[in-house]
């Protein structure tokens, strides 16, 4: 059920969080074996990685064998992105970023699916997919925009430890462990302990604006993403000591007024959000719950103000439709374009009932 | 250094983590064993409670033994507080309530010192403490009201599990080992998971609001504090895995229009706060900083929409002064008022410095 069966794909980066998740979505669409190319650096080159019953074999990056793909999802650093997508894209390869390298360029598509896959052009040849907090917060948002305008978004996150790498993880794992006895050792990864602790983003703080990069790059692609240039969006950004998935507590100002049960109905049948909101049943969502899912949870559907504010908690997998799955929506858009018969977005398969596999 | 040197203090739910908090707050004081009496429930009668260098026997609470002290703090559940408080008001003793059992009723004062103490009537007796989301919010935006009014608060909460009493404290300890083993125990305390996850605050839902009990308090004390009664305030409620101390993303619009170096400057010279804001140092707002301190930290001052809107990080610990020290700070007050010399809400020393002891 792939929109690429007969596509051969790269994914570079294969060796970081994002990759391993990209080869993870692919093996679980059944993708061949056969039509993978994992792509890392030098020094990982012949390093297996599981995929499906077997696995890949890791090569070392390099135009030739680049240039056999029809599509690559570029899951590395923005260095590697500038270094190798332009030129693969220029070869004939399908390419879609996932760093921040080309997201704000002007003519670089910037892709929800969901939510702007319409404006990708037949022929863009190189796509860029939005950083995990925008494309969660612009999936929920959605509806709500397309239902009754949205004016103003306030968004505070809750965003997991695997979002700063695989080292992020294993510090928090480790800091744990010392914290429950006793100890606390010198964080290495974050700026301060997480463990048992929450802090803000880790990322560069402007000091004029005292926004940090995270914050930054919310606003400015969720604008562009919306393609409105003036939307006010004040984000704050912080870690949680969770291990995967991001939340986000938003509240947003509609143009129009709205009634909750019209909210929830529209939440409840938009494309990649699983509505989960019945708190005295114990039912909303929360990052463990959506961890390897495709759906975007969204829940405490709040309305006051006369119907002009909103409230919503969201929790998504930050690897998985925060990442490595958006990326290879968009990318089977493409490839489907040219008549492949599932190019239409669902093709990798976001079902409604949200769960991986 | 205390505002009742002289006077018989009763710690009423002794036992519990606001109780035990209190005494730890009066010993750390150098207020005397003598005149501590320590007060729960009668099967915790005869159990000992440390207490300085010494311990307090706490006593099962008795009306004959509640009329020997000159004040009392209510740190049971609000059962307790109908039950006994307006009796050990009407019998003389100064009575101030953590519970939220007469918070909202008309005639009781609800006072955190730094922002409405003034209004704290001479004769008051009995006093409510308010809710510790509401202590720690209303600390930080004080000088915001004072300086530039407030129109509009957006506050998303980051709440420790101690906030949910003793057992939520071993539940979080308990699913962290568990969960570090790969095991996922069922919950007892929270609703859902709570190891290396964030969730929806546990209190009940509103079904007609979407509410949850936690938010509904923080607006509707908020606004007694201020005297406010219209003002609008969107508060979503969290809890994450942190033991102690809570976090919150504000943002308020302000009537006035305010530049960030003012509202540093409002902050910094702010009673009962610590303005922490170098992230580029590391320094910024944690819970772990936080705990155990008397002061609020508030960081990550952000002011954009023309100085109409200001983004704040605020971390307090809701045990000290989202609790026991605001309580003993109000009773401070009162005891002090007949001539103490010390009843100016410094009495029970909230230290600029903001460290405890």
């Amino acid at each position: 059920m792939s929109g690429f069966s007969n596509a051969r794909i790269g994914v570079v980066g294969a060796t970081g969080a994002v990759g391993r998740e990209a080869l993870l979505i692919l093996a679980q669409r059944g993708h061949s074996r056969e039509r993978i190319a994992a792509f890392a650096s030098d020094r990982s080159g012949g390093i297996r990685l599981p995929y499906g019953d077997g696995w890949v074999e890791v090569e070392a990056l390099a135009p030739v064998r680049l240039r056999d793909c029809d599509g690559a999802v570029f899951c590395a650093s923005a260095e590697v992105s500038r270094r190798w997508a332009r030129d693969a894209a220029e070869m004939g390869v399908v390419t879609i970023d996932n760093s921040a390298a080309f997201r704000l360029e002007e003519g670089v598509p910037l892709i929800v699916p969901e939510v702007n896959g319409e404006s990708l052009g037949a022929r863009a040849q190189l796509v860029a997919s939005p950083n995990c907090s925008a494309i969660l917060m612009t999936t929920a948002l959605d509806p709500l925009r397309r239902g009754w305008g949205i004016e103003r978004v306030i968004v505070s996150t809750y965003q997991a430890a695997s979002g700063a790498g695989r080292a992020a993880v294993e510090e928090l794992e480790r800091e744990t462990r010392a914290a429950l006895e006793g100890r606390r050792p010198r964080p290495l990864v974050f700026p301060t302990t997480c463990a048992f602790n929450v802090f803000p983003h880790e990322s560069p703080v402007d000091p004029d604006t005292g926004m940090n990069v995270e914050e930054a790059k919310i606003i400015a692609e969720t604008r562009k993403i919306w393609g409105h240039p003036e939307l006010e969006i004040h984000p704050t950004c912080v870690r949680v000591p969770v291990f995967r998935a991001h939340s986000q507590s938003i509240v947003v100002e509609t143009g129009r007024p709205a009634r909750a049960e019209d909210v929830r109905a529209a939440l409840a049948s938009a494309e990649g959000i699983s509505l989960i909101d019945a708190p005295r049943e114990g039912r909303f969502p929360t990052p463990v719950g959506a961890s390897g899912q495709d759906h975007v949870h969204v829940g405490r559907v709040r309305v006051d103000r006369g119907g002009r504010r909103i409230g919503l908690w969201v929790c998504g997998d930050q690897l998985r439709k925060g990442a490595a799955l958006n990326a290879l929506q968009i990318l089977s858009r493409l490839l489907g374009r040219a008549g492949d018969r599932v190019g239409e977005g669902a093709s990798i398969g976001v079902g409604r009932a949200g769960a991986a596999g």
